[in-house]
């Protein structure tokens, strides 16, 4: 037991009924939004959203919204899966050949491998104003007050735009077989993965109606989790658990990318996920919305490769 | 002189005085939306929106909102540039390597030739985002309804997405090489050019506030303008006027594309433009809203080839 108050959690069985929830919502989310798209882009689209994963951004979204006092609906599903649309679509072009060049996804042969390039492309692309859409149709099914609708849509937009997730996904390329240290690694993962995995926590309490304190705090929390997650992510693909992984293990060596592990040691990157898990719990314990199930998803995040 | 009874118009002053203004716009947004991107995101996005071409989309906006009863507004700039980014992004994504394989764009080495695949691809998907932020930002500012700003950004992502023109560039691809029928190569076009062309003149009508009688009117132009503008480009590419064009002429047969002109022949097609504009500004009529504007840029979209 750690010193922070609250029970432990059997994660597992968490992230399992909570992911089971999400993907519910996701078949129901593109049955729908994909009703008039022909095949040739609805089956890449749905291929790569169904290849599954953790479906962490949702679940952290969720747990939020609850935290800051939201009643579980069907609106908050519809932001949460809005925001694991962005990631799948950045998955996508992620592994094309002009990127990393990835033949497996979650144990599965990647989009482009299975449709072609330019279909992966598109339909990757085609997701982002599916996102959109999906965050508008939440916000409005939860009743939120007109002016917070665009405010929702317009959070997730910043996040997945240049100064986020896609800024951190150039830069990550561009830093490939070259010496990075350890402050321009961490920002660029901060926009990489932390942009998004930040607007998970922080639409959940925008959805919430919460406070502005209680927002920055979920948005800190994010950030922190955000980068004990990569940490950890950096260090599986060390120590080769492919499986665990759901990608090649050895994969950032091969590409020549900086990791944590290369900068720190395997046991040096672990402290730092730890010590980044730490302060994603503080800033919630600062607003008094440290639940049982965010302080959970926290400390998986930095420890899943023990 | 046509039977129509409003004034022609020296559709070439209009669209440069448009485009100017257009432009001017264009930049200042650019500055704000990405002043938290890095260079490696920034630099591709921008060359890609300052690479130019007629800005159809922006001024269809503008006319749209001023034959709808709005008064120029930077707010309506806003939304005109949000449009016209979508476009910018399909334009790139459209030269790679994966799918036309285009080397010149406006006579400027495309964004791929000049910033490598990987660049263009995600400061391409960058540019989705923030076109959905600047629609955000000029609902605002035009003091809209709250609940008209959803309503803006849903019509833009539902225009640029999978049943709209994603999908168009999809089917497109996929016709490459194939015997193709009238029909289906209209529903490409009107998915492909067709429903940003609408969304474009149907934004500019909601964000004046017009009734849902002169929005639908807007759409039903800005379709028919579409076709008339892609039987005119598949015109263009025949006749062989690469300067007229702005990229490679010939480039369609180049890569067994189906054409307007390869059905119709070259006067069959251009009958066809020429009705499509009719069917444009017919529209316009039955609801009191032909202005001078409008008419003249059906008339150019399907004439621009003669």
């Amino acid at each position: 037991m750690s010193g922070v108050a609250v029970p432990d959690l059997d994660v597992a069985a968490l992230l399992e009924r909570r992911r089971a929830v999400v993907e519910a919502a996701l078949a129901r989310l593109l049955d729908e939004l994909l009703r008039d798209a022909p095949p040739a882009v609805a089956q890449p689209a749905r291929y790569a959203v169904a290849a599954g994963g953790k479906r962490l951004r949702p679940i952290l979204c969720l747990a939020a919204h609850e935290a800051a006092g939201g009643t579980p609906a069907d609106g908050v599903l519809d932001v949460a899966c809005g925001i694991e649309l962005i990631h799948t679509y950045s998955l996508v072009h992620d592994d094309l050949p002009c990127m990393d060049d990835d033949d497996l996804r979650r144990g599965q042969p990647t989009t482009h491998r299975r449709f072609g390039v330019a279909a992966a492309m598109v339909a990757g692309a085609a997701l982002i104003p599916l996102a959109c859409r999906a965050v508008l149709r939440g916000s409005e099914r939860l009743g939120l007050e007109v002016s917070a609708r665009a405010v929702l849509v317009r959070e997730l937009c910043v996040a997945a735009g240049g100064g986020g997730m896609v800024g951190g996904q150039l830069l990550d390329l561009r830093a490939e077989g070259h010496a990075v240290a350890l402050p321009v690694l961490e920002s660029i993962h901060r926009a990489k993965t932390g942009a998004l995995l930040a607007a998970s926590a922080r639409l959940g309490g925008l959805a919430a109606g919460a406070p502005a304190g209680v927002v920055a705090a979920l948005s800190a929390y994010g950030e922190a989790l955000g980068l004990a997650f990569q940490i950890a992510d950096d260090v599986l693909d060390v120590t080769g658990e492919s499986a665990r992984l759901g990608k090649t293990a050895g994969r950032d060596v091969e590409l020549g990318k900086a990791t944590f592990p290369a900068l720190l040691g395997v046991d040096g990157a672990r402290r730092s996920a730890d010590a980044e898990a730490a302060r994603a719990i503080a800033a919630l314990e600062a607003e008094g919305i440290a639940t049982a199930e965010l302080v959970a998803l926290a400390r998986y995040a930095a420890r899943r490769d023990r």
